[in-house]
């Protein structure tokens, strides 16, 4: 953790543990991607949402060559890459001590593009496989052109922190007795029924779709990793 | 909309219907906040999770004068807030036509300090109806020395884009025939049943609580307003 990612406002919110930051990246379906576009006066934030993986101790992101992001990004400037998991609304008995429990992670650094054919079409393999694991294996290979015609970027975990609310509410010790309720309201993922496309209605929905949705109401993410996803 | 938001990629996901773009922002629970940091060679850009809400054409900010990023804020600095709504992952034939379909705002400018009282008070509670409809006039008036220890920002929406993506798949032609199973699994939010806090266990949930948390499976956002909130 470098002195930009250490926590200056409540520190008892910060975790160092590497498997649990790790968790929170696989969790995470999107991540909001800050740099600083223009230059001079100019120069402001852009944070825009985008599909990521981690691989290992990178994050992997991708885009087309179209995407002004990308194209600012694989130049080599700084980022912010934070992934946000939202757990629960946290009601209080007063308005000011109501908050939300939550698991964020921020990744700053510098990313730099893969240009390896190979390495390219593993990163985007891996890509796929975050958001729904089992999918590469049955879908078609992908073309030489559209991985040329894709830009992939890998940024270092290496400077990243994690900042984590847990619990209930935390009331003045003189508004116990408000008559307010007080408590916390669970959020978290609901994933509803496949909807097929044109053409493969008639399909059986197959394991590795059907597992990411059987039925909604998965609080706290995605389902679990299962042995059987085929 | 201004240049800088005028989105340059995919034009056709861009929308300039003002209705819409509130319809996100309410719907919304977290935006990803992003500024740049640091000066010269340290400038970088930092994105953190933060609550707000919409009061008309401006989006509320608030938080402790202790909170590196409300200090900067507050200074006038440029901000980018963005609000994600993932309402779909989208399975396609490829790997590389995989998408998601989502709703996205993104609101630039620089934010200004309220600072009279009574519009601080006005705000604070928005932001809490934001969350919770309903909410405020259950729980006790805020003290003077709450609302002064608290640094409440507004951000005009001027200038503002927002980005959609929706329908099914778009594969290539020659890919229609290919084995896999293509379509949507639709994403949403999930809402579980109340906790109540220690001291509040033998309460009834309200209507204002048991309306936000009738049960997990609230695909696509949270329930909408209903007459009886009580």
């Amino acid at each position: 953790m470098s002195d930009r990612t250490r926590l200056r406002r409540k520190p008892d919110r910060t975790v160092e543990d590497r498997d649990a930051i790790h968790a929170v990246l696989d969790e995470g379906l999107m991540a909001h991607v800050g740099l600083v576009a223009g230059e001079g006066d100019d120069a402001h934030p852009v944070v825009i949402p985008m599909l990521y993986a981690r691989d290992g101790e990178h994050l992997l992101l991708h885009g087309s060559p179209a995407s002004r992001l990308l194209r600012t990004a694989r130049a080599g400037v700084d980022l912010c890459v934070t992934v946000t998991l939202l757990d629960a609304l946290v009601l209080a008995r007063s308005g000011l001590h109501h908050s939300m429990n939550y698991r964020s992670v921020v990744v700053m650094g510098r990313a730099t593009e893969i240009t390896d054919h190979a390495a390219k079409v593993a990163a985007l393999d891996r890509l796929v496989e975050h958001t729904i694991p089992g999918r590469t294996s049955r879908v078609r290979v992908a073309h030489d052109a559209e991985v040329k015609g894709t830009i992939v970027l890998t940024l270092p975990l290496a400077e990243c922190s994690m900042k984590v609310r847990t619990g209930g509410p935390v009331d003045d010790p003189e508004d116990l007795d408000e008559p307010a309720w007080a408590g916390l309201i669970p959020i978290g993922v609901a994933v509803g029924a496949p909807i097929p496309d044109l053409g493969a209605a008639d399909d059986p929905v197959p394991g590795h779709v059907a597992f990411w949705a059987r039925g909604p109401g998965q609080l706290n993410g995605r389902p679990p990793p299962a042995g059987d996803t085929t």
